[in-house]
């Protein structure tokens, strides 16, 4: 396998769990028919990766150009509707699989974003939204407030993952180890954050 | 009247309508000024179109480059501030004249995703959201979970239409025939599901 | 200073007043971790141009090309971080100061649409956009209905604001004292609706 072999692979991986997980998280918020449960499901996949690439310009974005990305996103979500109601067990197993989506959508999307010209500031914020898009426009279709922005260590792994793989990935021979450093720097920090329940520091609105 | 004459009534008529039956929904739901009624209604006519040229890069909008889009919307969410509220025979009304537009812009947005060189499944799927994203964004803004991620027969419809429009209008001379076939589709199975009460089959959150 | 540094000068005071405010609103309604409370306020800040550079297809967006906007987004939500609650006197000047935003932003947005070539009523929706997308956003994220559709002069200071720009901004000599003229004019409208609690005409939903 080659890098771009290795990158991809983890992207469907990435692909697949997101819309595994986001089905199933919507599921457990609203009543939705099967249409809803694909379609949160595909969205949570995609979106991150639909809102990089519209905000770099590079339309059609890629998941609506290779097939590969619709039909992990489908296969993920279609597996949500057919499980159904995960057993305890298998909870802990999405919580690990989201965790792989976000590093590697996180470095990815500011690879992607370095590579179209952006800086290096605009690329790791971007390279974070591409990692947190696809959930946040689950949680507000189904009329939540996006839990990335209430509680958890979340956003920050993913900021984490893409400043290294922007900032150590500046020559075409260190993007593919700094990618791969970002992605389990922001894993760790993530299943850290999951283990010990770490939140990022929070204030309660007026009374 | 050329084809491309046909397709463009049937686009302005699908306008006036989703945002005459937008504001209204929406001002159904929530208190609004008038500015919200006429934006809802705007957005409902031409959020689906705008998503779908943002996806395929092909910027300006459509609605913002032809004066007639925006003029249709306007006009039809004026009338609905006008009206206010529709006498019963009247709601029958705009449920077939929400089918029209449904039915016109899953067509219209799959055809514009084939020319833009997309594939068949993405452009199918690019057809139903050009369908479904006005109303979507609609409910999001007033706080509602999108009605096509809960119940009945829509997003299923628009995708019948998209796949007719998209499969069997291969070639140039088989396009518009297509279209047609594909709208009229749409709009069958989705009087269908208002007239019998269908639903997709749907789940209850976890207690 | 020349004319581009005024403009310059201006959409950075917006950009900074529109993030103070927007981490505060925001903080106001719901629990938000750091995480939360800065990038509302980025989004503020930014996301009404972010909607109007990937409507007009000016991609990357101004505020991932020029690193100031980030900053100056940055700078104004940490602030908000940092006052946390701010006293009675403040809230005053923070009003004004995001009347400040809304009128630069609605002259400069629209400006911009119609440098891109956009007709006349598209550009002057266009800069309305601009200037009401960020809080729209933001209030979205937050689960409310944005302020905007629902009352007080907010859409129609902006509307009037880039209406000036667009009819009066013609020729290249015209469009700095247009842009000027219409952001007087939609601060005045809008602080004059604040000073006596003016609406749009507004209806409830049916019983």
């Amino acid at each position: 396998m080659t890098g771009a072999d290795v990158v991809l692979t983890l992207d469907l991986l990435g692909t697949v769990t997101f819309a595994l997980n986001g089905a199933m998280t919507a599921s457990r918020r609203v009543r939705l028919d099967i249409v809803g449960v694909l379609s949160l499901g595909v969205i949570t996949a995609i979106g991150g990766g639909l809102i990089r690439d519209v905000l770099l310009g590079a339309t059609p974005p890629a998941a609506f150009q290779h097939w590969y990305y619709l039909a992990a996103a489908f296969a993920g979500a279609a597996a949500a509707w057919v499980i159904a109601r995960p057993p305890r067990g298998l909870h802990r197993a999405i919580v690990v699989l989201d965790a792989i989506g976000l590093s590697v959508f996180c470095v990815t999307g500011a690879h992607k974003a370095v590579e179209l010209g952006l800086q290096p500031a605009p690329a790791i914020l971007l390279g974070a939204i591409t990692a947190v898009g696809g959930g946040t426009i689950r949680d507000v279709l189904v009329g939540d407030v996006p839990s990335v922005l209430t509680s958890e260590l979340y956003a920050i792994p993913a900021l984490a993952g893409a400043a290294v793989a922007v900032l150590a990935g500046g020559s075409a021979a260190a993007a593919a180890p700094a990618a791969v450093v970002g992605a389990v720097l922001c894993f760790a920090i993530r299943m850290l954050g999951v283990r010990f329940d770490l939140h990022a520091p929070a204030r309660d609105p007026e009374a």
